[in-house]
């Protein structure tokens, strides 16, 4: 089942035979994290790429009052990791925690480079998804720029409605850069607005 | 002499035979552009991926009061483009102007599917380099939830010093996304500094 989501996920991207599927798949490991348990610690090298199949994880880093900062929300279908610590194996300046009980596949890094070596295909797909992302997070830097924080909200509830179910106000407005009293604020004016 | 920098800056990533690199930048078209020319407007569709071989190019979207907001900077070594216009053949929703006399290398989208079909190196290239810029991005989302005004000014200023000196106080502002009259404060405070 956690496969099942996995290759229709990919097959987004790229069509697999069910042998090569096999092969590519053979490289990631299935993994349960409880809720509240740490994937990754700051400072810890970040040793996996995880493609969440169930649950929901929170990355965010702590500032130096002990605050912490919502940077993403990874639930079922996305992807989840340090990128930059696990490129290029550096120490982690983010911390990932499951929300709830969660699943994942993870695959680590030199598993990655030997499916790249087998599978010209595999190269191809994580250059798809490398571009998607890119995509989404251009959108984001946009949207930070010429959205009001009211807009911005409403588009993240309205894009991600099962995460935003999840959240509470301050996780929300940490994500989106705001307090959590306009967060209130705005859930009050458009309760409001429904009456 | 420009694809020279060109070539320079992709053996960063992978390494080419001359007879590779021949047919590699084959595919791509040096162009110049003006001072103030446009290399895309909003609404247009983006037919083109650009490696900056020389000047400085801003990318930014204009607001309802028609105020800019700079999204990027891309001087010599950067690729510029509108990456979901260039990728799903959309309305571009930025703008891309030279800063100054520049030139660049550009790609269509058909050429770039066409070297990917010829040269598996290129694919794994352009993952390499999608990568790099999803962590130069996750970085800069990270600034800025993470760093104040001013640290987020001084890093600015001191990674991209040759980038900076182009700038008015207002356009670095708007990248910044802070108001130009604190640009103007924090220059003085370290002018101040540093008598």
């Amino acid at each position: 089942m956690h496969f099942d989501i996995f290759r229709q996920s990919m097959e987004r991207h790229i069509r697999f035979t069910d042998e090569e599927f096999r092969q590519f798949s053979s490289y990631f490991k299935r993994v349960k994290v409880a809720k509240k348990e740490f994937l990754l610690k700051e400072g810890q090298i970040c040793r996996f790429e995880g493609f969440v199949t169930g649950g929901c994880f929170r990355t965010f880093v702590l500032n130096e009052d002990g605050f912490e900062k919502v940077l993403y929300f990874s639930s079922q279908g996305w992807w989840v990791t340090d990128l930059d610590s696990f490129t290029n194996s550096k120490p982690a300046t983010q911390w990932i925690q499951a929300m709830e009980d969660s699943e994942l596949l993870l695959i680590s890094k030199e598993d990655k480079e030997r499916l790249f070596a087998e599978m010209h295909k595999v190269e191809k797909l994580f250059r798809i998804i490398s571009q998607k992302a890119l995509i989404a997070l251009n959108q984001r830097i946009w949207r930070n720029h010429s959205l009001t924080a009211k807009e911005r909200y409403l588009h993240f509830t309205e894009t991600y409605p099962e995460v935003a179910k999840k959240l509470t106000n301050v996780q929300l407005a940490s994500y989106l850069g705001i307090t959590h009293e306009f967060v209130s604020k705005i859930r009050k004016t458009i309760a409001g607005n429904r009456e």
